[in-house]
């Protein structure tokens, strides 16, 4: 058998720490891996230079992850298509806006039994469908696709502070393919056979993390943001259970993905900390998007008004009092102060 | 039937926070409960005055929780035996070193039928043996004691902010006996089937408040707080399932007791600030005590040697690398930057 040829698909902040591990460890276990690893930038100009050039002359993602060296053996290639060719194993790793685009290129070009995994977070909701990211990925390639999510917030992984994550897999030996490209003494990667219940976390967790913003901004205190965060991962895993086959309990609530990125993501992060700016300026959300996140979209209130579209399609809203809260309160007039009162 | 008549042994911040709530729902529910509600207060003197005459005619415990008022009907009895006189429902909420005196007074001279409640925290070790206080209470006085622990600091509760509790029971019409006398629109009572772990929860997320502490005194970021906690929790569950019979695994995962108040220990709380002030100052954790805690004892190093006394006895400290590497950072010499080294 051949060695995987890695191939990293989004180089942004995620993709960019994410790439400097992959390409640490494709060196590290070269009994396993081919050692280049590609990895796909969407071209762009930075300086007047072009961003793939800056990365491969001084190996910096001058634009996303800025002051942290990538390993040489990480080559940045503008063409989608040219960056995977010959791959055998695909690392996902986009805003979910790109990924319909760069699957239409991919399309009837990836060879059967390549390997895919998905690091995009959110999920993919029509009307009263609503699909995880490696569902739509292993649909349309047709490769199998693990799912990697957890309490990573990029720049600490780029700088190898202590942390953990979960990979979700559908073959034991997949699981343990990603854990080997991915996991360092500072970066703990587990593995579970969950890919629903690792994609949804990394998705809902971001409705919580507003909630937990809104606490913050209402200065009720951490009693309260710790019941709103309970409740949330409550919420999050009847979510998956009720609609969702094979998710395991234990994902939500013992595996990094579930419970540890809750909390790092209602902590830190921009959903939490926009949220608490929506309540103390009382400006609305498009506003401080544009105030706060250069214009883009916060996840957890997007979120939350997809998956308010799906439950009220499904006749479930009833079901998930805090989700509905937060929508109402994000989307609608609802009073910020009524934040508890339905729970 | 008569009315139930509750007496409430100690009054401290917690036992005073819950004092206040226990007095206005004894008024609420006045078909339950008498709406007399002694509260045992360890006498002391106040700027030259009694604590028990302040709390009688200001009806404020200036001491422990200055700014809150009582209501009228919680009435401060000096005489701990005089404080349960044909009591039917006795709520002990005072710290673990003065609940042996306090059961030498009262043993035997408690009626059969009588139901208390433990909102104590910490455990009772001795060699091999390992006893939560609900049961040392039961064993002492012949009465069916639950357990009340949540995600609870008592300035908080004291003011009414939104917060939630867990009420482990051993009969149901118990468990619902306390949330009658607890449950408000702003606390919320849950009560499950679990004395135990209760009890538990409120002991063992001290030792993983210290960790989060060095955690943030290590300035290592969110990820790797968020990880300690997650692996805390799952070690606080283990502990329990292995050592004690009839603990429900959902209590530490889903309750308020567990998760919930692990989240808020360690975003706040004086276990997590103390073990942060270790690592920044470098000053021993004795001279911390006096300094930040007015001489009083950090309840999470102390459960820390009493969970590591027991587990060497049992040879089972491999099995807690996390409560183990707690335990040789804050009582021996190993270096706080091991903190994840055995993980």
């Amino acid at each position: 058998m051949g060695k995987e040829r890695v191939a990293i698909i989004g180089s942004g902040n995620w993709g960019s720490a994410i790439a400097r591990i992959a390409g640490q460890n494709a060196k590290i276990h070269a009994d396993v891996f081919e050692e280049r690893v590609p990895i796909w930038v969407f071209e762009e100009q930075v300086d007047g230079k072009k961003l793939t050039e800056i990365i491969n002359t001084t190996h910096v993602n001058a634009k996303y992850l800025p002051g942290i060296k990538l390993p040489e053996n990480v080559v940045a290639v503008p063409d989608v298509i040219e960056s995977v060719k010959d791959a055998t194993a695909l690392v996902f790793v986009l805003p979910h806006q790109f990924l319909g685009g760069v699957l239409q290129s991919l399309e009837g070009k990836i060879e059967k039994g390549v390997k895919a995994i998905s690091l995009i977070k959110g999920v993919d909701v029509e009307g009263s469908d609503i699909h995880i990211y490696a569902d739509v990925i292993e649909k349309r390639l047709g490769v199998s696709c693990s799912a990697l999510s957890g309490a990573n917030i990029a720049d600490e992984v780029a700088i190898d502070k202590f942390s953990e994550t979960t990979v979700g897999y559908r073959k034991k030996e997949e699981g343990e393919l990603w854990q080997r490209l991915f996991a360092t003494p500072n970066f703990r990667v587990n593995i579970v056979a969950d890919v629903a219940g690792v994609s949804l976390c990394g998705a809902l967790k971001n409705i919580v993390a507003v909630a937990a913003g809104l606490v913050d901004g209402l200065e009720y205190g951490n009693n309260s943001k710790a019941a709103i965060m309970r409740i949330g991962l409550i919420e999050m895993k009847n979510f998956c259970l009720e609609f969702f086959d094979d998710v395991k309990v234990e994902t939500f609530l013992e595996e990094s993905a579930g419970v540890a990125d809750l909390i790092t993501s209602c902590l830190g992060g921009r959903n939490r900390k926009t949220a608490e700016a929506f309540v103390k300026t009382k400006k609305p959300f498009d506003q401080l998007e544009k105030e706060m996140l250069n214009g883009q979209k916060l996840q957890g209130i997007h979120t939350a008004k997809d998956v308010h579209n799906f439950l009220h399609s499904r006749n479930r809203i009833e079901g998930y009092p805090l989700f509905e809260t937060i929508y109402q309160i994000c989307w609608h007039d609802t009073p910020v102060d009524k934040l508890t009162a339905r729970l």
